[in-house]
């Protein structure tokens, strides 16, 4: 299999080095080719997503991100918005039809104490956010800036909805079999039909799934405070970017947080943190989210479970022992990833 | 003067009930009117923003709202949308002209424990919200819902950006003199605008606060992970609606979350909690945010600044001593009311 890495921007790079360090050694098999998107694509090609990278997508059987993007300051965001680096992630993603964006939420027996929460409240928690990743507000054409007004339009059409809840639901039935669907339906007519669709889908095919509607504010509350109370939670996409940041909270660290986008075609794996600016090519970054995405690519890419749970156990192994600083700990970007490696049986 | 309350729906009477009988203690000269608003207004009237409390409002010197809406399976959730309880809310805010919404977060001395943050995390935390509350995707006027499509428009304009934001820097220069503005520039044109706006208004007006821009989702974990970090937060209407209800996280329930809308007119002055249809009824419900959204009224909507300290620490005191359910104590309503009437000085 050939596995396509893009490190991108700021932290990018020492992620994803050390996630594929920990591949190489899982699946010795896999082909990793590496290529350029974000700001330096830019930089090279004038493009964040190159003609290059896009051909060499073409026969991928999986994609492994790293981050992309500046600081708020940085030159690339006086770009238009097309060239920014941000662009060339979604265009990434569209291009991979990947319309369902999987982020655990989970908290490993043992490391509750890296929670900001009580440890009583983070123990044991073991939540699957499934956000939709090619609709809403990101992707929708009619939007504008004009002088002295602006505006963005949310749209969903039932085809949208239903595929990333079909996602929602067979997650669903492998775990606790409950899903939770997040909306603004007191308001928005966006969500009076994510919400119809939802719950007809479920009627006809997943009668076995029990399902109940939360709105977003009272979600984004309940998940920090109460957060045992979720299984699987599936919203669109801007609520599902801000829920999945926010649920970071529960295992400490944005650090913590891997993700897998799947659709039509290869998956794409990514932390879900930032590039980090401020702390990039100082060899201090977490790792642990690029190796754990590496696992989820294992699992949900190559369809290599046993590979994937190596990796998780390695990581969480690790985390115990070696630490890195937005953790609290002192471990540097090698030392987590040395440990890791030594973890793996 | 004259305040106009309007209890609405669940347990809205009895947290309302509550926070007019320490007013009267503590501002015994003000007149007093009941109105209906919410699903009993729809209930009486055939309307959740009648006539009749419309014309109620017009010599009104204040407003204090309890809560509107019913149960996700309510009868009302059936009606058209411009006849639910919800709508009868928005109307209403926009009748008033209250397009900035403060919503201030704060944890006591001595009220750390509540929180399910660590101690550390909550103690002196003391954050206002201020959420633009007649724009972006709830009020504009182009949105659908028809057959398998549906959408909402999220628009600013220059004015409906400047205005909030001067309320924020305004009230930055009474606090610490920090404004955070939160958006999504990095992928929503409106974003852009809003952060135009907001940074040339500061460069114009008010140069002596300080202003940094932060991503919504980045703001959704660092404000429960690092709260110390914020002073003024000044958002738009969605993102305001989320983070507020998130916040609650902090001091430890939405029962202790009171909010003051001001604009053009009247002020309006309310709990961010909901009906909580669960215990309606029941005397069980925390009216601590009620009671210090009244004192909200005094110190916004009459300029009696005294009396709001003196609700403020009546407030401190009781909820150190007798606290309600919500916060793992046994006080009910009206034990937790007589207990901030003795704590009056
Ligand atoms: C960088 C940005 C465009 C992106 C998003 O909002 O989707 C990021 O926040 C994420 O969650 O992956
Ligand atoms: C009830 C609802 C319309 C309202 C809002 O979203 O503004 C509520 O959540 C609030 O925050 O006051």
């Amino acid at each position: 299999p050939k596995i396509v890495t893009l490190p991108g921007d700021g932290i990018g790079p020492e992620v994803t080095a050390a996630a594929v360090a920990v591949l190489r050694e899982v699946a010795p098999d896999v082909t990793i080719e590496e290529h350029l998107i974000g700001g330096v694509a830019y930089d090279t090609h004038g493009d964040p997503f190159p003609q290059v990278t896009r051909d060499a997508l073409k026969d991928a059987d999986a994609v492994l991100l790293g981050t992309v993007g500046g600081a708020q300051d940085s030159a690339w965001n006086l770009l238009p918005r097309h060239l920014r680096p941000e662009s060339g992630l979604l265009a990434l993603r569209k291009a991979l039809g990947c319309y369902a964006n999987l982020r655990p939420v989970r908290v490993q027996p043992g490391l509750e104490h890296l929670s900001p929460l009580k440890a009583e409240l983070a123990r044991g928690v073991d939540i699957l956010i499934v956000r939709e990743l090619l609709g809403g507000v990101y992707f929708d054409g009619d939007r504008k800036i004009d002088g002295d007004t602006a505006y963005n339009t949310m749209r969903y059409t039932t085809p949208e909805v239903e595929r990333v809840a079909r996602v929602a639901f067979w997650a669903a039935e492998q775990r606790k079999g409950r899903v939770t669907s997040v909306d603004k339906a007191n308001v928005l007519e966006v969500s009076e039909l994510w919400r119809r669709d939802v719950t007809a889908l479920r009627d006809r095919e997943y009668r076995g799934v029990h399902l109940n509607h939360e709105y977003v504010d009272s979600v984004a509350m309940l998940i920090v405070s109460d957060p045992s109370r979720y299984d699987v939670i599936v919203t669109e996409n801007l609520f599902g970017d801000i829920l999945s940041d926010l649920a970071a909270v529960i295992p400490g660290s944005l650090g913590l947080m891997p993700s897998a986008s799947l659709g039509d075609g290869a998956g794409l794996f990514e932390p879900i943190h930032g590039s980090a600016p401020d702390i990039a090519g100082k060899g201090v970054a977490n790792p642990a989210a690029a190796i754990m995405s590496a696992g989820m690519l294992l699992r949900h890419g190559l369809k290599r479970p046993e590979g994937a749970n190596q990796i998780d156990r390695a990581v969480a192994l690790a985390l115990r022992e070696h630490p890195t600083r937005d953790l609290g700990g002192r471990a540097d970007t090698q030392t987590f990833t040395r440990a890791v490696l030594s973890a793996l049986e």
